[in-house]
């Protein structure tokens, strides 16, 4: 804007707040939706800022973490009572003082669930590189989700062809898209999700070998048993808990666990213990953790060998949409329990 | 002996028997030692055979983990009831049908707990390279542990130049080695054991930088904290359950834990809980279990590396010594009661 004639534009901007720092389960009643009226739309000048309006906004299971009062600082900081949530989205540019986002373009990345964001904090900000694909794939088969299947997959594990991988929360975001890389890689693939409707999405719709409902197992060791006779070279971990330890237990020798997620744990005020870590040991596994942000150099190496699948029609991806920014705390607590199918996304404006 | 003229020498051979399979803490009453009178010396031949007279056997923590019965194979197979226990040792050669072997040569490696021995799986069997420093060695130093600190610690933790490496279990056979080549990377070296004998003995004689005794604290975690008040980077783990726990809470970005044992599970008929594995994912941790077995193709190369060193007198290495046979179940034992000071070995013959 700088030089041109200013009009300063007001509008509505409807968003949703943390109340109170989290402790237990996260609940809607944490949460709470504002509208602020006649809110002046712009950028600072010299701020390098950059005005958007929110289109869709992620819900991810690692903002329950930034819920939480921490006793040490991490690598995100935790949101603040009072503050707007943060989180990954997709968004149009209304007016920037950066000098690489224009206004009009379509952007991704880390914004605030409300309606108009001004992000001043560009590190997490990307250009949407094409937009011949659905908007909406860059809160998850483009975006973090699946460059976090991409990453916890391929630079983590190490995966070979034929070997064994068994992925927990199967259907959600990641899970789906790492159980088609491994099936793209010749493995064979065992999920678990949980329900059933889920389950029979993994076999029939993203071409898992086999997939069974945790809830519905007396034990998960046993069950593990059961889909891997030959033990499992690479455990791709959303879940954590029992799940881990089940794994643990049929792990073969060398195998690779991938720790991106442990969704399990984040709502517990007492930690579940694991228990078969020795099996670290005697079967000289490997356990990763990971965080895309030291990785983004690849995306484009991601984007590279996952766009030809996608233009071919060979990677199946299975969004669950919350109408209205209103809806999104329910949104993100649903993916606690287990209510989404697929990844969740809050679909705020149309494009 | 083919072609020559064969004398069959008898003699007495003391051994060491599993007499049934353990639960719970390893007792001297799980073991007999038996004489068996006028045993036959020599090798059959075309059996590729090595006989052998037992100079030094060492006790290692792995050693409980195959007096159990498990559910399942492991690499090495577990003791039978009712025979001889194996374990790393120092031999000199009587006889041999093997043609990488000579009578009178020393040999390290895989070997009986008796007087003498007859080894068909020379698999694990390795000449001693060299006689210039105490054969003792070859338990320790120079044999499978001190093999263990040099794989365990450069392979698996990748360790740079001022970085804060914790080891617990810091004064046994791996642990002190550990301490000592960290020191000579110019890390920053903290140990924990189980008397304030050992610790004295971490802090002046092996140089660690500080150290503590892990009996006396009310929490490890509390005592890692202030220990690593920027937190640890490199974990060498020979503990396991909340030790463990006290390292990943005290962990960094990045961190490495290197799993060489788990001493405070093996004689756990329930094993203990670890409790904080998300932060694997929070601090992109590596946890990586390894077994030497995959890496002797490096032993010449620790060789090289650890002899200038030895020779220079800048490695400190402290052995404990059990005399006879006889008290080799004793010594075995005190290893999970923490009894030993330094490498428990046994003295089974002068050399």
């Amino acid at each position: 804007m700088a030089g041109g004639v200013e009009e300063v534009v007001t509008e509505r901007n409807k968003k949703v707040l943390l109340k109170k720092y989290v402790t237990g389960f996260v609940e809607e009643t944490d949460m709470e939706v504002v509208t602020n009226d006649n809110v002046r739309l712009e950028v600072p000048h010299g701020s390098k800022g950059v005005l958007v309006k929110n289109l869709y906004l992620s819900c991810d299971p690692y903002m329950r973490g930034l819920m939480s009062k921490l006793n040490e600082p991490t690598y995100i900081e935790t949101f603040e009572p009072g503050s707007v949530i943060r989180g990954f989205g997709v968004s149009r540019v209304l007016e920037s003082e950066h000098p690489d986002f224009k206004a009009g373009e379509y952007v991704w990345g880390i914004t605030g669930w409300e309606e108009y964001s001004l992000i001043t904090d560009t590190k997490r900000l990307f250009k949407v590189p094409f937009t011949d694909v659905p908007l909406s794939y860059f809160t998850g088969l483009l975006g973090m989700p699946g460059f976090t299947a991409y990453v916890g997959f391929y630079e983590i594990c190490s995966p070979k062809k034929g070997e064994y991988v068994f992925i927990s929360a199967a259907s959600g975001a990641v899970g789906q898209l790492v159980g088609q890389f491994a099936k793209l890689m010749g493995c064979y693939v065992v999920g678990t999700a949980g329900s059933d409707e889920k389950v029979e999405l993994l076999k029939t719709k993203f071409g898992f070998d086999d997939a069974f409902n945790y809830k519905k197992e007396k034990s998960l060791g046993a069950a593990l048993k059961r889909c891997f006779p030959e033990g499992i070279d690479i455990y791709f971990e959303n879940v954590g808990g029992a799940m881990l330890d089940a794994a643990l237990l049929n792990m073969r020798d060398n195998g690779r666990i991938s720790a991106c997620g442990m969704i399990s744990q984040y709502n517990l005020e007492k930690l579940e213990g694991v228990h078969y870590l020795v099996r670290v040991i005697t079967k000289r596994l490997l356990m990763k953790g990971f965080n895309i942000a030291d990785h983004f150099h690849l995306y484009p190496k991601f984007l590279e060998m996952i766009m030809p699948h996608i233009m071919k029609g060979e990677i199946t991806y299975l969004e669950d949409r919350a109408e209205g920014i209103e809806n999104a705390p329910a949104a993100l607590i649903g993916l606690f329990k287990g209510t989404n199918v697929g990844k969740q996304l809050v679909v705020v404006a149309q494009e």
